[in-house]
């Protein structure tokens, strides 16, 4: 474990929302200094992190300063500038490597490679325009959703096609950004794996979870996920074959549809992900440790789950119902110290413990 | 729960050693945030609370601002100047209160205390020079021990006796100040309770924990602990009993003697203490959370433990075992952020999980 990087060492993240924040907590307590970069003042991250640089990610001196100042740099969010990146990378190792950020900034790219691994995703076309999307829906057939391939989450940037004739209106909602036509997928539910890979090359998955959303947002993450163990153990392998193909080091989310035909990937995010809160309260080592652990060099935590728990997402006004959730001592609450609970905002989570696992 | 601080508020801790440290992850975790009132620079607790007051606490104007700038306080440790609770209780809510720590303060006064409540404790003598100190071993006989009254912790300020001709050492090991003599229980072993009690006078207490100690620090605590269930009655029932003589807001440690004519209790610490550690990763709402839960108002975690656990101190060069340690999955592993290990420095914990409860 010569690349163990030593307790004191400081570990640089990109992004200061609340993945941040746990990530900072997390390298905490392994005894790392954070400092976050991130342009926006008074962020969840910065209440918990040693130092907070305040700047644009098109700010190079900052961001030379950031990479001066840390040992290793990683991220809370996948949409990092190229150029800064670059930039970072020149100076300070960087990890999840560019080569995944590449891959999953990018939904046709990352598309493409989930089926050249042999993996099943939902059918897909490139759409940039109404000849591509006319060509798109006659292949993939209508219902179909558009979404723009780079920058979306938690349902932005998408459209819903259910006929033909929605088709102008929905690529009018891209604004005029690159899309790609995804078909509908027939799943009884979703689960996702969250994965992880050391520097040495080792894998640890913890047990899928069950994922329901609401509005196109998370709801709620339940352990353990209904699934034959063959199903259980197809999720963990093909989690591993992504993260192998990729080189990975740190933690992955993979969110996988559940068919008749198999697993299906919905999609990959090269970071801690919502759907693994419900590791906080539910192993000895949560997902946030075990990403520090990667990047730190650390050995990693074997994922095992000590308790089935079920994470319920606090989304806008839902963080109102804390004084009654509070009087459950089975649910342990965990809030991003956002100061305003607008509507569709993720202001915090809880973790309800069902029982020993 | 009109009383409930809100998450946004701003909760003040005295000291800025390890235990505030995580009483401001803690606090962090519900929402709020944190202001660490510190003597001294680049302390374990400054790396992840939001502000750090660096004065002295003979610096009037500066508690004066701590005061103003939160709406509790609280502390990590009970040794703070009287002078300087007085003023910031006269601007700002101090839970735990202050008669807890004039009573906790203080060896002789906690006896007294604890025995006008009928508990049992070390016989003890009070030792202001030569003459008491002959007086008190002729009563209580040697074996003892000679402590401060006042500041002593982990063993310091403190002498055995082991004969009548220890006595001069002993007494000029005090340095003067007002001691306590006490004399030897004999015991099959300690526990501990960590105990909690809410603004509306709820109380809750983690499972006693079974306490080794090495050269007069803690060394490991375990969950369960050997107990009778009438002796974990019996202790559960006296730490109540502490609690509300007290009218106590917060979390207090109560280290018990296992003997055969019943528990005596060693001493109470008005705080979160190193021996309630292994709720980190035994609980849902660890005894950190559990306090600031206690002083903000909230409903407390019922203490159900879902993990057996064992807690070890890592003391001075411990930590250098962390790599080997970290390669096991059931440890937790807990660092406090300090830069040198010096012998008989608390550098972090582990918490190992040994299965479910």
């Amino acid at each position: 474990m010569s690349e163990m990087l030593a307790p004191g060492s400081t570990i640089g993240i990109l992004g200061g929302g609340q993945l941040g924040r746990m990530l900072s907590v997390a390298a905490a307590r392994l005894g790392f200094k954070t400092c976050i970069f991130e342009p926006a003042g008074d962020c969840p991250a910065s209440h918990v992190a040693n130092f907070h640089l305040q700047a644009a990610y098109d700010d190079e001196a900052a961001l030379k300063r950031f990479a001066d100042s840390v040992d290793v740099i990683t991220y809370e969010f996948e949409n990092i500038p190229t150029s800064a990146l670059d930039l970072l990378e020149s100076l300070t190792p960087i990890r999840p490597n560019r080569r995944t950020l590449a891959v999953s900034q990018d939904r046709l790219t990352e598309k493409a490679f989930l089926n050249g691994l042999g993996l099943q995703t939902a059918p897909f076309a490139a759409v940039d325009d109404e000849f591509d999307l006319a060509e798109a829906l006659t292949e993939i057939g209508a219902p179909a959703i558009l979404k723009t391939r780079r920058f979306g989450y938690d349902g932005k940037g998408q459209a819903r096609i259910k006929s033909a004739q929605d088709a102008p209106q929905a690529l009018a909602d891209m604004a005029g950004n690159a899309a790609i036509l995804e078909g509908f997928v027939t799943f009884t539910h979703e689960i996702s794996v969250i994965g992880a890979r050391g520097l040495n090359g080792d894998v640890a998955c913890f047990d899928p979870g069950e994922n329901v959303h609401v509005d196109g947002i998370l709801h709620t993450t339940t352990l353990p996920a209904t699934l034959t163990s063959s199903q259980q153990m197809d999720a963990v392998l093909l989690t591993a074959k992504i993260l192998n193909a990729l080189d990975y080091v740190g933690v992955m989310g993979v969110e996988l549809f559940v068919t008749a035909k198999g697993l299906v990937v919905n999609e990959i995010a090269p970071r801690v992900h919502n759907s693994g809160h419900w590791t906080q309260n539910g192993c000895a080592i949560d997902q946030f440790e075990q990403h520090i652990r990667a990047v730190a060099g650390w050995p990693l935590g074997d994922g095992q789950r000590h308790s089935n728990v079920e994470m319920l997402n606090l989304i806008g006004d839902d963080v109102d119902r804390i004084p009654e959730l509070a009087k459950d001592g089975k649910v342990a609450i965990h809030l991003y110290g956002k100061a305003q609970a607008k509507k569709g905002r993720k202001m915090g989570h809880v973790n309800r413990i069902l029982g020993p696992a």
